[in-house]
């Protein structure tokens, strides 16, 4: 089915989705959206960010998009029961994958997830990974000054050790073996964290778990892309697109060349 | 005139205004917005701030505001000369009252500021300072991570202090002698500014400047209330209030009680 795959986040986190996209599914025209006009979603309200995220999803069906992926970590613990329900399309978000790849990585049952404080006051993860067997044990950490720290691109600075030792050390207190980045912009400090938690505990990446699961999905409905073009790759923004085109090519690995803002949007 | 007066904030920072415009005229009605499901502005482009910042006076003036107080830098900075020209009541930004107060602190004529990278960027407060007297020096240095210090409720942390002592060293280094507290989050990590800038620095925080301004607007228009009850605070955000009411009394040095959140607003 040569429709595109429609992929939104908060703003520009989830660019690492769609790089991990890209990867995967190579044949797959991509159409993104970021709300970087209210970013960010993870110190709002449920209700807030089931709104916002309603209206990110209607803005890419205009694409006809085939599937959405919410790669936002905030909107897939609020939103994506609602989006699941008002929506006749698969809504993919990035807990699921992420928690099925902790599951099948730990081996002691403890696992960590860190995330921004909505995501982890929604204790979403906590009850997807119960659902998966109740005896896994789950320990939640809130890390909100890892956002400005990636965006301030700190990213291998004593002040970010610091701070991530202070957030990481209950974690480590709890001897987990596995780690789950529950939030978009995580990855660009993986050594860091990497390094304070030490070799043995596993991070997961929810980014590479959601791009292969996507790929299944399109998979079962027979739903692929067969073009023989180029795919196509469309960035939208609720901001002016200036710093999104310049900050995302560290999240994508690669150009954007260009980005529409869409007016009147918000 | 017994109208309020309306005061906006793109979330509770500008709250440490109304806590000085409620010492300085505690007969004043007033009623507060905070854009709380879109903050932060500091980080958003200036066509966004100047939509946000005319929607938000376009709210306060359903209460027949006879003033709007701008509590946020970077509207301020961003979105002052469209309100003015756009609406038909006074319109007072932070900026000005900030930088009079400044000119007259300073005795070596070296003046810095710090602000989010939005302010900084928008060189509002060098345009201001320089239109008072051309001689004047002026050194910037954005803080994009004093916002979230603030929040997370870190203000007498050694992290703090090394971030702080960070952006602040080139300010050092320039021997700057007044300082301006350029965003309303700042006034909460006064003390560490102070102890790394040392005593002889003079710092400004607009807020207090701000309230005496209204005050001489008011008396110059004859707009000075004359009720004789105990003044009305009304407050509404566009995401859901509890958090601003818990994290706003910080910012307040009173209890809120009460915050209404606008439906359908953003």
């Amino acid at each position: 089915m040569n429709r595109p795959i429609g992929i939104f986040d908060s703003g520009i986190g989830g660019l690492t989705v769609v790089r991990e996209v890209i990867k995967n599914l190579p044949n797959e025209d991509i159409v993104y959206f970021g709300d970087t006009a209210r970013v960010p979603y993870g110190t709002k309200s449920p209700n807030t960010v089931i709104k916002f995220s309603v209206e990110n999803t209607s803005f890419l069906l205009r694409f006809k998009v085939k599937v959405i992926v919410v790669a936002c970590n905030t909107s897939s613990s609020y939103a994506l029961t609602t989006l699941k329900n008002n929506f006749k399309l698969p809504v993919i978000g990035v807990i699921g994958p992420g928690i099925e790849e902790a599951a099948k990585a730990t081996s002691c049952g403890r696992i960590g997830v860190i995330g921004t404080t909505a995501t982890i006051r929604s204790a979403s993860y906590e009850k997807e990974i119960k659902g998966i067997d109740p005896r896994l044990k789950v320990f939640n950490q809130a890390c909100p000054l890892f956002v400005s720290l990636a965006e301030e691109g700190w990213l291998n600075d004593k002040v970010t050790y610091m701070i991530a030792e202070r957030y990481l050390q209950p974690l480590k207190d709890k001897k987990i073996d596995t780690l789950i980045l529950g939030c978009t912009h995580y990855p660009l400090l993986k050594k860091v964290i990497q390094e304070i938690m030490g070799k043995r505990v596993t991070l997961i990446d929810s980014a590479k778990q959601v791009a292969c699961h996507v790929k299944k999905i399109l998979g079962w409905g027979d739903s692929l892309s067969s073009i023989k073009r180029k795919p196509r790759y469309r960035y939208y923004v609720s901001d002016e697109p200036d710093k999104f085109i310049k900050t995302g090519e560290k999240f994508l690995g690669r150009k954007i060349g260009f980005a529409r803002k869409m007016d009147g949007y918000v």
